[in-house]
């Protein structure tokens, strides 16, 4: 029986991602500090689903489905021994890291956070790769990055899996081809981050040979998973705050309450998608298809589909009748952009992507109305700055 | 009258740029740990040239110089608050940043020293630019770079200032021309950190218009400057050891005390070098001539020639008449590189760049016959291990 540990393992990738595991034969553990409940408190806002604590989630999929899964309570950014100790003795064979601080806005709120996202993000991600190589394991990290690191130039050509063809002219117009990591242009310090993270990889990779796959996902759309369905206890995180509500669950949440869906600038961003159970099936197939020890690291884009925001606000307004409201966007950022992304190697491996379907849609709407009277207007606005020309509260409703 | 802060301006060239731009009209303050004195504690090793206290180096500096220079004790990458106030009190117009772990093989001796040297560089950069950014002040930042973030691709192409021009093909075999950030592949944990502080910079410059020079430096050899030179209290440092000491430094110290020059590997390394005189200077035409707000960040190559290993072993050897040993190296690195390195930008602000010459050996070498009864043979040997399929003690004399 093969072996994973989740970092992360409690949160709104990390919590689904373990029982898919756990429920297909792998020996699971999860390291959590429980810091994405700790940011609810310091925010104010909380998950529209009720989140069970988390021995109340062990406990309760052990009642469904007859799995134990271990729970290490470790900060990986901050207890270097606790986390090389706890890889020592649960002896896995792959480690699942989802362990970062992952909300871009929150990232940008203030000199704490920005400090916070980078202390925790780096140091978590390189303790992780020290310890490996310290202990001597032939260990796979399968990590959770995010197109986001790419920025959005414009120039419509299709975004490849981490690596891009290039040519270098000589001097004397002669031409050399490299293959280089895709250049990055993050737009907040969270994707900042992920872009850091890569040339950690790059470097364990070589140095160490350790085996690393990156994946580059899109915005996470949807709640429930087949296995988080099986009992109220194990129901995901729905997140429609300002900080860490990511776009379509804040559309229907919005339309749920009558409340205007609210685009930033034009709706003219266009996003890479993917529904949560294509999340935990493409880490499943990260796992299943290891880099080889000295291999480069391995990128995949984990995308379903490409969508530009008001289009997603017009499908959902057509189907219950919300209306949209422009409002100012806090991003630096270009207004319109298309963009084109790979995502042939899952394909390959057999992923037959979710794409936008009104009956998931219903399943989303149907969880917002069942929790509805615990929708919090006053998180729903955006409070970041994100750059000292604008002025805080520029984005309201 | 200008001012400048120097984070890290007790090290071997933060100190002799302290008093080069004091000398020429610059209100300088120093910002430092004394970090690298803790270091050598902690190594057992010690600078060959005796260091006086920092107290001691700054009166002497006011007795010959007549100038003040002010001192913050302050650790950058912990006192985030500290680091802060310093600049909202001493209202600098430029900082030069100089204050992280530089030493590749000490990165790399065990976890301890890649997380520390991980956290120290990346917090300490990251924190530098938040508090600019927080305090809203328009502040040129200078910051120390290396040419070793390269790699050594054995291409022979010329390593441009920075940026290199490239060409993506598109689907229909158009093409598109890029400027990227040269894609770099970083040989040590240390390398790494200044690898990730191109990203920081990067970031910082595009989404709040920070003001950023990067210079990459080659391997500095040399003591004295002009202003060092002036009180035994203002000697520079010079090491030899096998974590801080730079090849041709370690070469002069082993041909003076009759010890062999050892040369890791073939010696067929090509190095960029430059003269601790004219890091100085070039420092100050950097400070001399910042990017305009909004500009990308301003990258440099700040040395003077290229000399292979082995050459420059040669040399020595024919001027002092010590053997040369071959050992093993612990770098994981091809065994011979070429390298031509781009240095147009400091040769067009007037830079001559100083090239080896006997008669700056000659002063190198008096130094060490002045101070070799301090000098410590145990200290000599690369502790590195590097990788883990090394092991310890396999560099030795």
């Amino acid at each position: 029986m093969k072996s994973v540990l989740i970092l992360g393992g409690d949160g709104f990738c990390g919590w689904p991602t373990s029982l898919h595991l756990s429920a297909n034969g792998y020996r699971v553990g999860i390291i959590d500090n429980l810091s994405r409940r700790h940011i609810d408190d310091e925010l104010g806002a909380a998950s529209l689903t009720p989140i069970a604590s988390i021995g109340q989630r062990l406990q309760a999929w052990h009642g469904v489905a007859g799995q134990t899964i271990d729970y290490f309570h470790i900060d990986i950014a901050n207890d270097y021994a606790g986390l090389r100790d706890a890889i020592d003795s649960f002896k896995p064979d792959a480690v699942v890291h989802f362990a970062e601080q992952r909300a871009a806005p929150y990232s940008m709120t203030n000199a704490t956070h920005k400090r916070y996202t980078v202390d925790n993000n780096i140091r978590g991600t390189h303790n992780l790769l020290v310890a490996i190589s310290e202990l001597g394991r032939d260990i796979h990290v399968v990590h959770l990055g995010t197109m986001g690191v790419y920025g959005y130039d414009g120039s419509g050509l299709e975004i490849p899996e981490g690596y891009l063809d290039v040519v270098v002219k000589g001097p004397n117009e002669e031409v050399y081809p490299r293959s280089i990591l895709f250049p990055t242009a993050p737009g907040s310090v969270y994707h900042m981050t992920k872009s850091m993270d890569q040339l950690l990889f790059q470097f364990y990779a070589r140095n160490d040979e350790l085996r690393i796959t990156d994946l580059h996902q899109g915005i996470v759309w949807g709640t429930q998973t087949e296995e988080t369905r099986l009992h109220d206890d194990l129901i995901n995180r729905f997140d429609y705050d300002g900080d860490y509500g990511t776009v379509l669950n804040r559309f229907l949440m919005q339309a749920a309450v009558g409340h205007a869906l609210t685009v930033h600038g034009t709706g003219g961003q266009t996003r890479a998608l993917i529904n949560i159970q294509d999340t935990v099936r493409c880490i499943r197939l990260a796992i299943e298809h290891p880099p080889q020890r000295g291999d480069r690291v391995k990128i995949f884009n984990q995308v379903a589909e490409t969508q530009r925001v008001r289009d997603l606000a017009k499908t959902i307004s057509e189907m219950t009748g919300a209306r949209i409201a422009y409002v100012d966007n806090p991003r630096k950022e270009a207004a319109e952009n298309d963009l084109r992304v790979s995502n042939a190697t899952f394909r390959a491996l057999g992923l037959k992507p979710i794409l936008l379907d009104q009956q998931l849609f219903n399943e989303t709407i149907e969880i917002v109305e069942r929790f509805k009277d615990r929708y919090n207007p006053a998180v729903v606005a955006a409070r970041s700055v994100w750059t000292r020309d604008n002025k805080p509260g520029v984005v309201k409703d």
